[in-house]
């Protein structure tokens, strides 16, 4: 059996993601797909809307046949980081394709720009410390730096986030010596950011998201841009645990553990820079509210999804000595659910499999899973008593989602 | 000026609180009254009802001169560093006579056990040992100890709750060679612990919370037990910070504290002893009330005080290393209200006295304030986003209440 991976949040599922997918199925001629996709907290530092386990049933509803965790320790980093992740679980998972979205969709634009900048990496590095000293975030002095290199027409432009995440894909799969070949499908319409609806069909999650978290009436807005089964699940989670999660559920936490902490201790957690956390200690104290707080320490230096990402691995207790440690593979594959022909292609796999198959937590222990299971139990205190206890018998005591065909 | 002190919490002050301040001014022939008081956290390891502010408000109307804050630092620890933290606030207050209430009533029969176990205290610590090894709490523990001594008649009884803390002004005075001369009234009326309304007028501060908390008609039924001013105080406090304070409030902090910790981070916090972390860890998890978690967690061997006590270490981030320091007084007055008397006290005592006396928290830093002004923003957290201000605004930028003649 021919397997495709790709790389998603599906934040939520929409029809720009179904989209993506039948074209990966199609142009790579693949029986079956495999998703590496982010547990319940995602790259640009934020809660999923929704849990990881009723985005795998989005995904497998859609026609995604395995569905694996991209743990904490990768999901929640920078560009560089998540990719190596993800293809390591798509490359342990035996997928013969990796297909990725990008905004340029030219597979030989992205090989030309990672040698151009593997040829020219000393000086790339230079010239990022010397816009990032002037006071630039991190993505912006990349970009800066890029262009400073006078890059031939025929790259990549990497100041779109979905070039990005594609050109990490390939130096990734280059790095760990991957057996994967790549592909590349452009992005259908919307931008990744787009906050408004675009097209007839397609929007980006970004929009989706935001009629959300409307008022009420606004869920029939989103309909005709997902899946019919994307629409029933978030109906009925909405239902069954008491709303949708977003940063401002987990505020009151935040604050809290801000308020508690010496500007020593913040200086602990992953991501804090020397300087940031009296700035976060004055700012938790006047702010009521997440976006109040993040617009007060918002600077040109740091991207909001940065901030974003330090505000999450202190809302974890995330330190730097956990996640400092290079590390580009992940140990173990953790399943969250299959089709029928996922499992058969897993039984296959299986023998041929170097890292341990997680379907059932009690069975094993890593301090990349801890992570997961810490991350998992916070997710759940934005949602009342039953809710939480809904989303850890989730986590904890039930085993990977099962689609039957 | 003849000063007499008093220790207390004023959990709320009501008309047993009355009656002993009215009798120590009396019976010691005081001009005026000093007040060492617990801040927002209390002894037995709670939140206060109402925060200092307006306990100090209910002090200087029933005819207290002085409060001053007795340091997180000492108010929430068990009796032997309570006292002697009060004890050196009063002794350098300049008071002549401490007045404390207790069940005995009888001065000599405090100094006679006070010398008993001195002259026996090796005998004394070795049985107290003994019954802690056999599962017991180290309260139940000194009282079994005490017993099998064969204590004369003429002692106090050190099972109940009142004698053991005037016990230990008595040895605090003579550790710190205090000036001080002892009184002591005896108890009108309502036990320490009592639930339930016992007499027409004199109630414990625990069933005064218990109808407070109870439906809101119930504020009526206190009426008779408290002074008017408490009365009016609770009302508007009511309706100014949006409820009053009970665990239940920090409820959700502290089960997220908990859940983001690991066993090793947990044995940091104070008070945490070996094993106790991993208890504590399993009963957050499935826990959805401060109250179903307190009952899952306590056992024999551990008092439900001594238990509350840990958790609001736990809730305030306090550490093993920043209360384990042998410290038996207070480094600096912090001044939480005054009457015209009192301020007329201090103008002349100010030239005398070894310690700063704060006022303003900007003027003044010292690590036991910072455990304060810590407590004091989590203290706050429990009410909403404009009740939170209002009390921030007390702790941070208003100068000590200053009661109007």
């Amino acid at each position: 059996m021919k397997a495709v991976g790709v790389v998603v949040e599906y934040n939520p599922f929409h029809n720009g993601h179904l989209f993506h997918l039948q074209q990966a199925k199609e142009q790579s001629g693949a029986d079956i797909a495999i998703a590496a996709m982010s547990g319940n907290f995602l790259q640009r530092g934020e809660p999923a809307l929704v849990s990881k386990w009723a985005r795998t049933k989005m995904a497998l509803d859609a026609g995604v046949d395995i569905v694996f965790e991209l743990p904490y320790r990768f999901a929640t980093q920078h560009a560089e980081i998540f990719a190596e992740g993800a293809v390591s679980i798509l490359t342990e998972a035996g997928c013969d394709t990796l297909c990725f979205g990008s905004e340029s969709g030219d597979l030989e634009a992205f090989r030309q720009t990672v040698r151009f900048l593997e040829a020219n990496n000393d000086l790339f590095q230079e010239k990022i410390r010397f816009y990032a000293a002037e006071g630039n975030s991190y993505p912006k002095s990349i970009a800066l730096a890029f262009q400073s290199l006078a890059p031939s027409e025929s790259f990549i432009d990497i100041s779109k986030p979905n070039n990005i995440l594609g050109m990490h894909y390939i130096q990734a799969m280059l790095r760990q010596e991957s057996q994967m070949t790549a592909q590349t499908i452009t992005r259908k319409s919307a931008g990744y950011h787009d906050e408004h609806f675009a097209s007839a069909t397609i929007s980006s999650a970004t929009s989706i998201r935001r009629a959300l978290f409307g008022a009420s009436g606004e869920m029939e807005a989103i309909r005709q841009y997902v899946p019919d089964s994307t629409y029933r699940q978030l109906i009925s989670y909405k239902e069954e645990f008491g709303g949708f999660h977003s940063w401002e559920n987990y505020w009151p936490f935040l604050k809290y553990r801000l308020l508690q902490s010496t500007p020593e201790e913040l200086n602990e957690f992953y991501e804090v820079e020397e300087g940031l956390e009296n700035r976060l200690l004055a700012a938790a104290a006047a702010a009521n509210s997440f976006q109040q707080f993040m617009e007060s320490i918002k600077t040109k230096r740091y991207t909001w999804t940065r901030l974003q990402r330090v505000c999450l691995h202190i809302l974890t207790n995330t330190r730097k000595d956990q996640m400092k440690t290079a590390k580009y593979k992940v140990d173990y594959l953790r399943l969250l659910g299959a089709s029928e022909k996922g499992r058969a292609y897993l039984n296959i796999r299986k023998k041929d499999l170097s890292l341990p198959l997680v379907s059932k937590l009690s069975a094993f222990s890593h301090p990349d899973l801890t992570l997961d299971t810490r991350a998992a139990r916070i997710y759940a205190l934005s949602q009342n008593g039953s809710g939480q206890e809904k989303l850890l018998a989730e986590e904890f005591a039930q085993p990977p989602i099962m689609l039957k065909s």
